[in-house]
């Protein structure tokens, strides 16, 4: 229906001259990743994803999953898709090479998931999810725990899921009620869990549930949460299954989109209680799942880029075959193809600037993980988990808004056709949407970023980065568009200063532009990003290309531009929004509205 | 599942304080519209609005259309709620008397309009077409022609439909194909047209077509369109009816939303050729579909602003009950409703401010519609009907931009509960979504206001219009909000005078800032109507209310200043990107896409 091709060359352009794949490379443990293997695995992973997981994503849309006793049937070819990605190894790119995985670095992970969630987001959502509990049990698991499952869920054998969401406990996480009650080396789980991606499907032998409850006496709230590893079915200490243990999927959700996920409403404990394994200590449940959320909402960013990049391919394509109206320069007697209208060129560079924009903060926000993780200096993984911890809520909203709004473009430019199913537009629309929601709403990151990571050091951090910021923009080479930057980056400065005073003296004002900062952080750093690329791109096209096609380069260039006439402007009004906007946004009482 | 009460109260003070319905009741032909009878209307619309039509708006989405045979089948209870609807008289209010209608102001047609698109929007398609269709023959159609068809068109016994898309020729309607050969007094049609709303269904025993044809050797393009009546059965002298035409309904499409209401192909002239009675001389049908087209295009704006309304008290609802987390002030020591994080606030906030910034540009254009047909002095209709051609793109464009927007902070505010679609948020988000891409997309709504409203006379209309702005803000209390509104004003005279200049010289560039353009004309008009009905509230909270409680003229004050802290700010951006962005929008070839 709609095909996916891998923007491997946008990609590459990216890892080399914008996030340092080639710095990364030299660090301890990721020295793999040379270019010929990752010019190779960027080439395999786009074939499996055109060529497999893309050509299902209508009919799993169309079809949905089947729900019957318990079971999950997922839509025409997904279990056959999965087999061949863990058949490929897939599963296990950026995993510790102690338990199966490849141990390469996440900022080559990265575009593969891009990948895998263009092609097909509803199917990527089952490793997403089985990601996130790897990475949860590498860092909290005890030795047994890891031998016994880590290589299992990081060959994709077995899948993983994190069940959080009660049905009054979902941004409030602190408000779950799901009991874990001791008995002998294990606890027994009662509870209802909802909103539980591939909480019960048909790919995989196993599913791995990370679940938080509370032990008898917990204290109150997020203090009083502990995890645990619930298997779908009980495992002997050789690795094989055992009884299937007390838990069951007890519906699936009629959604808005990724309609080939399942959705699951999970029951623990109906008859003696689901046996689970606690992680890391009791209480200490919160401190496991934030290992697992952070991970999971860099991947929901990447998302938000991904599912744009797909509406972007479409509505690209559309354009350029669709013929409709005269240009309006008079150049041609002859209809035209709509991507030769002005307000068509428009959607499409609207689109093309900030999915590249975001494919570079993420991209190098990756890159800063691997350097937290394996830098060879102290300082430096110091450096690289501030920037991580800054900038995970700006990918994960910003991208996922930005998914939403571009998926919407995506429709529009098919006119009349965006709006029939059968053309494809619309699933992207739809699935989009559920990006700015889950692994924590965006208005939950955007308190996040304002209250844990600007105010809780004062800024510190974020200084740094700020710093570091207008030290590359004076880098850049002169002109408009350096200029734009450095007066956005003004308005990011004094937006930042009045939030942290603000945020001592009246919390309340500050969160009221907790949202807009987030916009406005992500829309600077993205537009610095692009500018740094178009620098990178007018090197190369001195130096030889480094392999990019001078017309490629050039084509950087005029987007970096674009993004700073046409993008940068609505950086000034969000930061007048921050500093004038909170008193009247916080003014009626509730009975006004 | 999702309640809807007409908001009285809200459209009441806009109808009096802004757009001036008392003083339009003055003018010749519209002095029934009585205070006491336009309270009346609004009171019983709304009872129909939310007793019968929003009620079966959920089953609507979920159950669709039926298509068998030819034959459509509405879902169940709205051919019994149509019943309804015409039996009440709903359908006549703004028609021509002489032929049944009630005569009353497009002003008081307007806020009804509004009530059943929020109500269900893909039942008030139905009157829509209708009404667009009576329009027309109201203005073009013969005496005979009137005499047939309007009495039963104008109570709504038949209903009416717009037969203009072709596969070929969407946007570019002159690319049209459908044949139309003369045959004694009448012309046989032959062609197919596609996306036609209410092309077919069950609600009426006859469906008047208006069909755009050509004749045989017509001119090219748009100079060569005749418009026929082409009714599914022939209507015998004495009104009764014939035979069935040669039409049918070839299929329905399966859409992204307004799932109730049947998009058909219409296939003409299978057999012998469908019989058509010309209306206003051959190759006139684009002066006929004009006035057809502008009618709807401003009934479109309104279904943005309705939907937009509804999605607005789903959420509103939802914020109100929904309990998660604690106060950030600390204020209460238990978990508090969400409508109290200020994330949420200024997601209704943003919902509450522009959905009354539209409904005000949607009245008082109405308001100008009336001016237009009926003001006792020429000038005075002349000034009228320059600011419905100015302001109609802006009303269609800016309004379902904004439903797309606003809807989708409604899912939002839900949460998880958001993307399932029994909730309902969805729907709205889904259904929301074609009323940019139809009547018109709006890049043509963007490219007509560039193109014809402001360059055809070189800026005289928008000249007086912006004179007459300047004029409102200059006398509007002094302080920020205006200081905010000046400035915005300031942006749109420079980006107008811009674009003038520019699109002599370079029309592609023009083109490149028309949607900025329209969105900017369109964010500060609805800014200024805000501020003038706060202007009035301050006012009427002096002497005595004029019927509006204190506490609901404060909230207009308090939203009107959060537009201008939250909402205006954009406009600096807009007005950034019209003059600087046009070039890199233009930059790439082709091929670097």
């Amino acid at each position: 229906m709609t095909a996916y091709a891998a923007p491997l060359a946008d990609m590459r352009f990216v890892l080399q001259e914008v996030a340092g794949l080639p710095e990364v490379a030299t660090w301890p443990g990721y020295e793999e990743a040379t270019p010929d293997l990752v010019e190779a695995v960027l080439e395999e992973a786009g074939k499996l994803a055109s060529e497999v997981l893309a050509p299902i994503n209508h009919i799993g849309d169309q079809q949905g999953c089947q729900f019957e006793n318990g079971v999950v049937r997922t839509p025409p070819g997904f279990k056959e898709a999965y087999q061949q990605y863990v058949e490929g190894g897939w599963n296990a790119i950026a995993f510790d090479p102690e338990y199966g995985g490849q141990g390469l670095p996440w900022t080559l992970a990265t575009p593969i998931q891009e990948m895998w969630h263009a092609a097909n987001m509803s199917f990527a959502l089952c490793p997403l999810l089985t990601q996130g509990a790897v990475e949860l049990l590498q860092a909290h698991g005890t030795e047994a725990q890891k031998a016994l499952y880590l290589p299992k869920m990081i060959s994709g054998e077995w899948a993983g899921t994190m069940n959080l969401t009660e049905p009054q406990a979902g941004s409030d996480v602190g408000a779950l009620r799901t009991k874990a009650v001791r008995d002998g080396a294990h606890y027994r789980i009662t509870g209802q869990k909802i909103y539980i991606t591939y909480g019960e499907h048909d790919f995989t032998e196993n599913i791995v549930h990370m679940v938080l409850a509370r032990v008898p006496d917990a204290p109150a709230g997020t203090k009083g949460i502990s995890l645990f590893i619930v298997p779908k079915f009980l495992v002997n200490e050789d690795g094989s299954l055992g009884p299937r243990n007390d838990l069951r999927c007890a519906s699936i959700e009629h959604k808005l989109g990724i309609n080939a996920s399942p959705t699951a409403v999970m029951a623990y404990g109906d008859n003696e209680g689901a046996i689970g394994d606690l992680v890391g200590g009791e209480n200490q449940g919160m401190a496991c799942m934030f290992t697992m959320m952070n991970n999971a909402r860099l991947a929901v960013g990447v998302e938000g880029l991904a599912i744009a990049e797909r509406a972007y391919q479409q509505a690209l394509a559309y354009a350029r075959e669709r013929v409709q109206s005269r240009a309006i320069d008079g150049s041609d007697p002859k209809p035209v193809a709509i991507m030769r209208h002005p307000d068509v060129r428009r959607m499409l560079m609207t689109m093309k600037s900030q999915i590249e924009a975001m494919r570079a903060l993420a991209y190098v926000t990756a890159a800063d993980l691997d350097r937290a993780k394996r830098h060879p200096d102290a300082p430096e993984r110091a450096r690289g988990q501030a920037v991580v911890d800054l900038l995970t809520p700006v990918v994960k909203a910003w991208s996922t808004d930005l998914g939403c709004e571009l998926s919407s473009l995506g429709v529009q430019v098919h006119g009349g056709m965006g709006f029939i199913e059968e053309t494809g537009a619309a699933q992207h629309f739809r699935d989009a949407r559920i990006a700015p929601i889950y692994e924590g709403t965006n208005g939950i990151q955007a308190m996040d970023l304002l209250m844990r990571k600007l105010a809780r050091d004062k800024g510190a951090a974020a200084g740094a980065l700020f710093e570091q910021m207008r030290s590359s923009i004076a880098a850049l080479p002169g002109g408009p568009a350096r200029d734009k930057l450095a007066a956005a980056m003004t308005g990011l400065t004094e937006a930042t200063d009045w939030l942290l005073e603000r945020v001592a003296q009246s919390p309340v004002e500050a969160a009221a532009g907790a949202s807009p900062y987030l916009r406005l952080l992500g829309t600077v750093a993205g537009g610095l990003l692009l500018a740094k690329g178009a620098a990178a791109a007018a090197r190369r096209l001195e130096d030889g290309g480094n392999g990019f096609d001078p017309v490629f380069l050039e084509a950087k260039r005029a987007t970096a531009r674009f993004y700073a006439d046409n993008v940068l402007p609505q950086t000034a009004g969000l930061a007048a929004q921050i500093r004038e906007g909170a008193e009247s946004t916080l003014a009626l009482d509730a009975a006004q509205f």
